[in-house]
């Protein structure tokens, strides 16, 4: 499907942590933060709520101080972005990069204008701890932070392709690297994790990948020292939600809904079946 | 479950009284101004409408003069307030007041800034009919309006340990107000109706609070000389339709549409067995 | 129902015709900015989706001038306007307009404001390739931009008794005009279409009116020199949809999901049998 030919066993390791880190979300119901765009707020609130996480829709500069110290990760998502809310999002996220909370940033469709080129940039400059992206924007990203690499904006994009990119975006700005398509691959610039799980469906919902991103976000928050493998278990999670949800749905309109109570009610034998990761 | 030994039983007269309102209101369909938060829009909006009310969101400080003076009821939610946002919500707050159109408040997370603290601070003086929020809030609102109370912002919030402080604040502010919890609580600062409705699940839904408080704006927009009673029926057919929504829902994604579907097809029957209100 | 006596048959060029339209735009995958309201955003992205369009949520002044030029189509809808967006309205319909590419006002609420009211006309100034609303607005919006016409604000709003005004709407702005209700007419000034489909629980969905008018901006991306014709199979096959997903909905909440999930299946048979348009 994707240019792998012969994916390796996935590993029952994977699984076993997949499930720690369900079970951790649900017991520490972790807050975190969304500074997100306007069309992802509901679902974004509604998969972190139904992981077991507690979102906070907090954008006001004016709060910044008093709130981000206390929260327990942080999700910058640049959707619909504009000038009013971009100081925000800076102003947020070097709160966390000081007093070492997680923060993880999607990087949404960077290459359409200067602007949003400009703050992908600066935001970067804030320590992600993790940057979520399909292979386009990745690469992209990777050019805003001027790496240079030999594929470039103008490669199909598909998200094996964005694997080098990646790991170069990864060693030069620090930060986890999660490449999300049919296949998803996260890296540190060294390991490269892959996930095959989801269905192509979730493509015709929107905000699924900034939803992805802020669950992302919730599971990195309770394991912030193992983020590699943090994030490679929520993209997995939030794909089996998908690839259940599927199965009684209609459409995407019911699948949307299905994927949320999915997660709400996954168990460890779905997740023992389910979760298909593996090392690249 | 919440420290009521023995509540009284429930009485006829209120369940005579919240399908009286619910048939009002799909009657005059009341005109409900909402500036609330960006979380929140998609289900208040779909919450009003299927209770027979018309949801109007318009914000913009531009447009308050012209418009608020001719709505029926008029919904402040702080939940994603901003610098921008904060001026059209106390112009809009004081043009209710002043052409004696009910408004109700909703203080989302008060505690969690300096900024929103003295923003509900100055609504307050605007005089809401009703204010809604959870046990933590409202006690945090309590603080802020510079209450003396007993228990502070360090109780444990459960919403039966947030009567007395309701009562207090009620009887500076004037407001009716509502605490929202396992039981709910509402008061005028003599009288305290509780309401023994709803299911946990949701809590894993994003703005059902925000919703709950906007149909309250609804149904005291079509008897705002009995707020109390009206706040106390608002919240048992909210939290009605959440029930027998719960009876079909596979998770938190499906309670959603299908408490939204029971709202609408509530009939006389269903509200007789089920409306559990009673005074404390 | 609606003072047609009777109305003339259905014509099989029009279901040809809107089956045309709903492939190609499936095929083509047109990319359409939304600069809409704060309400709509996650139904109108999730309705776009499903009709195989690609939405782009894009609104900063920023970033007009690099990703407007790329866009297939633009949508611009002012139910949540303020006065920090109308300047990316008027841009990006300036950049739609001196670029050739084909746009649509959905002018809601228009009356409720002087604001909203020079709002619209300056937008008019732009050249909308369509406009779409329900008949107090079409009606309004003619007053706003100082026509003659013998009904005003003040007639009872009635689809049928708006064609007139409708008509000569766009004679005045050179713009396609759709005006909806029970039954809906769409005018290029000469000739009126009328689409009699669609179902009355639409209503009590909030934002339909919005999805349908970014569903219009699709399929006249796809087919511009036909603007009269697209906007009338936009307006049928959104309402067929309806009809389909009322025959398992439960109540506005469920419509609402399956509506999306039939507008995603809808196939060459049933778009055939349920297409109702006619020439007036």
């Amino acid at each position: 499907m994707d240019g792998l030919k012969s994916p390796p066993p996935f590993e029952t390791e994977w699984t076993e942590t997949a499930w720690y880190l369900v079970e951790k979300l649900r017991t520490k119901s972790p807050l975190i933060q969304c500074i997100t765009n306007l069309v992802s707020m509901d679902i974004t609130a509604n998969i972190l709520l139904s992981s077991g996480a507690s979102p906070a829709m907090v954008h006001s500069i004016r709060e910044i101080q008093d709130f981000t110290p206390r929260i327990d990760g942080l999700c910058i998502n640049i959707g619909t972005i504009s000038e009013d809310w971009l100081p925000s999002m800076l102003s947020a996220a070097e709160v966390a990069r000081n007093s070492s909370i997680p923060w993880v940033l999607d990087p949404v469709a960077v290459s359409i204008s200067e602007f949003r080129m400009k703050a992908c940039s600066d935001l970067l400059s804030m320590k992600p701890l993790v940057i979520r992206g399909n292979a386009s924007e990745i690469i992209a990203l990777s050019n805003a932070f001027r790496l240079e690499n030999s594929k470039g904006a103008d490669s199909s994009h598909e998200s094996t392709e964005a694997i080098d990119v990646a790991k170069s975006l990864s060693v030069s700005s620090g930060s986890v690297v999660a490449v999300t398509g049919a296949v998803d691959y996260v890296t540190d610039g060294t390991r490269v994790i892959g996930i095959r799980n989801g269905v192509p469906m979730l493509q015709k919902i929107t905000a699924t990948g900034c939803a992805v991103t802020a669950l992302i976000t919730a599971f990195v928050s309770v394991d912030p020292n193992r983020a590699l493998e943090a994030t490679a278990c929520a993209l997995s999670i939030f794909a089996v939600a998908s690839e259940i949800g599927m199965e009684v749905a209609g459409g995407p309109g019911s699948l949307r809904m299905h994927l949320i109570d999915a997660l709400y009610s996954l168990d460890q034998p779905t997740v023992r079946s389910r979760v298909r990761i593996f090392r690249v």
